[in-house]
């Protein structure tokens, strides 16, 4: 069977899938500059945070076996909106060799999916302003780019 | 003693403070058409989430015993960068009688510090694009925007 005919399954990752997480995460041209050995001890210790949190987690694209996709999903509280919950999608990632073939979009409307059942009354992200095919993605699956995201760097 | 020369402390919000702080989301612009009774129950749930989650806090600024100011700060797990821990900053505002006098920069100063004792590695937020005092506000706080917002909403 070939990969393209094959369709992908989202799952919550497990510490196993954490160097192939991290390995999509420095394929980047922004996260390259940033990450560090997948073996890094502290990339699990974040593993195990989001793992132990009922509002975290984190979901992995896998098919034919292998990771191919990531995505990180918390489910903010606050007392908005007469104290609804919303999604916040964070490090987002498709592995170079399944680019092109529609999984991005599949994984992000199942995360709009996961978070309507859930009862969310928003999905919200953030995108680097260079990343402009993203934006078109993003903007076509329906999200309006409506607010600055600021980021203020502490290190 | 004149109310300008009294300092505002910080402190985490009490179930107390919940009526008070979302009367302050609904006196604004965007907030005024998106809140409730402050007494609605669903305030009091989830504020008692966010009172449970040792990364979540919400926070008051009080002065002369009376609340003027509110934010929400949440810590967020992520592998990216190493495993580090980010600040995201939700749901700013400063009660009417107490805005023009530096109290919200004093807030957003004070989370600042609270994220970088903690060790965060980032401080984070979106601002409606239609909030270009906001912006400018950000932006003299050295927060860069360099982030596209975007949201969906569910509801």
């Amino acid at each position: 069977m070939s990969r393209t005919s094959s369709n992908p399954i989202f799952r919550p990752a497990t510490a196993e899938d954490v160097p192939a997480i991290v390995a999509m995460l420095a394929d980047d041209p922004l996260g390259a500059r940033r990450e560090g050995d997948p073996g890094d001890e502290r990339y699990l210790s974040a593993f195990a945070r989001i793992d132990a949190d009922p509002h975290d987690e984190l979901i992995v694209a896998e098919r034919d076996g292998e990771v191919v996709g990531t995505m990180q999903l918390t489910y903010l509280a606050g007392l908005s909106r007469l104290g609804a919950e919303r999604c916040q999608i964070e490090a987002v990632r498709v592995a170079a060799s399944s680019r092109g073939e529609g999984l991005g979009r599949r994984m992000i409307q199942w995360g709009i999916d996961r978070a309507r059942a859930r009862g969310c009354a928003m999905v919200q992200l953030t995108s680097d302003k260079s990343r402009t095919g993203a934006h078109r993605f993003y903007d076509s699956l329906g999200f309006a780019a409506s607010h600055e995201g600021y980021k203020l760097s502490l290190s």
